[in-house]
């Protein structure tokens, strides 16, 4: 914070401090190709704290870190992913999609150092936490919240984040010894990437285009585009 | 990136741009007071562009982004947040807190220069989106890592944020004329800030501590200690 509080402006950071920013934004990748290169035990520390310091409705802090390193485990998971992903190629219509599909790489759970397991204990505080009555997933936001700080505090250390959503939640549930209540929200593989690519993978295999941001941004009311991208 | 790209390690940011990261998330506050000045349009440009670099699920960007300026339409909702926000207090059981919960402010929805709603759209590339089916709600989720960026990015503007979820979810679509099938994930308040606390402010009002992360932290399964923070 600079020195003259009654100014607006003067809450903002430095241009460099705002181009480091938004360069971890722009450079943060979903990575699924890792080097076996080992993690220093301080670099997750710091990855975790930042993920640790997310808003969270009502401060409730709903989410727990389950570091997974354990390799049958992992090969439980493995074994999971393979089953569903067969499921969800068998899925596609279109054969040329379909074959793609199957060409891509969609996890790194083995090759990983480590994979991490992020949940929500919604029993936290109950029954009154502030502000989540109204909207009742908060909780589950607020993890993915903890969770986007994780991904860019990991980009600033050089490491790479793969989330693997092509899971079966209730057996990876059960493998992690989650109790009655709690879930599971993400599954992260973490390490140290062979690459992060210049941009997201899905976009350069031509699987889908970056959307233009002007058609997502309206003006008081869905549908109204906003004048702010014209 | 450095020019070595073979070591893992030349990935990483260098110290001060990883410091930056870091005080932003250290910094990042939810806001609820605001100044009545008004935000540059490039400012909220750079902000929203930050949001819509945020992973999701099958690349889907399913979030839209409505800016709120409209007087008449902000007072209506600001009526909702006085109703359900009534209910909530009923709620508490114990007089003090119930005392204390009445005293904070929880919303800067007419004072902030606008007001901005996010959406998530499940009708996006629908019925196949690479990875959603077996965790359908990770499209919610990837709307709350676009709403995270943009909270830090903001924070690197200097331009404060502040999530309202105190209030009448339905109506607040119908209001908003959102189509069937696309839910208001977050509605927040948008603006330079009074100021930005050093804690977060349900913690400096002793409504809560934040949590000791070792307690958080996992290793391999739900409940074994990780000796990460020992």
């Amino acid at each position: 914070m600079n020195s003259n509080d009654t100014d607006p402006l003067a809450f903002s950071f430095s241009e460099p401090e705002r181009a480091a920013i938004h360069k971890v934004i722009r450079s943060r990748r979903d990575v699924r190709r890792f080097l076996p290169n080992p993690m220093p035990d301080e670099v997750l520390r710091r990855i975790l704290e930042m993920a640790h310091l997310a808003p969270s409705v009502g401060f409730m802090q709903p989410w727990n870190f389950i570091v997974i390193t354990d390799a049958e485990l992992r090969r439980q998971v493995k074994a999971m992913f393979e089953q569903v992903n067969a499921r969800e190629a068998a899925r596609i219509e279109d054969p040329a999609r379909q074959e793609l599909y199957t060409r891509l790489t969609l996890e790194g759970i083995l090759e990983a150092p480590l994979n991490l397991a992020i949940t929500c204990d919604p029993r936290r505080d109950a029954p009154f936490v502030l502000g989540r009555a109204p909207m009742p997933e908060t909780d589950l936001f607020s993890t993915c919240l903890a969770i986007q700080n994780l991904w860019l505090a990991a980009r600033a250390e050089g490491v790479g984040v793969g989330w693997v959503s092509i899971l079966d939640r209730p057996a990876t549930e059960r493998l992690l010894q989650l109790p009655p209540g709690v879930r599971l929200v993400a599954y992260l593989c973490v390490g140290y990437p062979i690459e992060f690519r210049s941009r997201p993978m899905l976009e350069e295999v031509g699987w889908k285009d970056r959307q233009p941001l002007g058609d997502l941004v309206f003006q008081d009311r869905w549908g109204v585009r906003s004048g702010l991208f014209s």
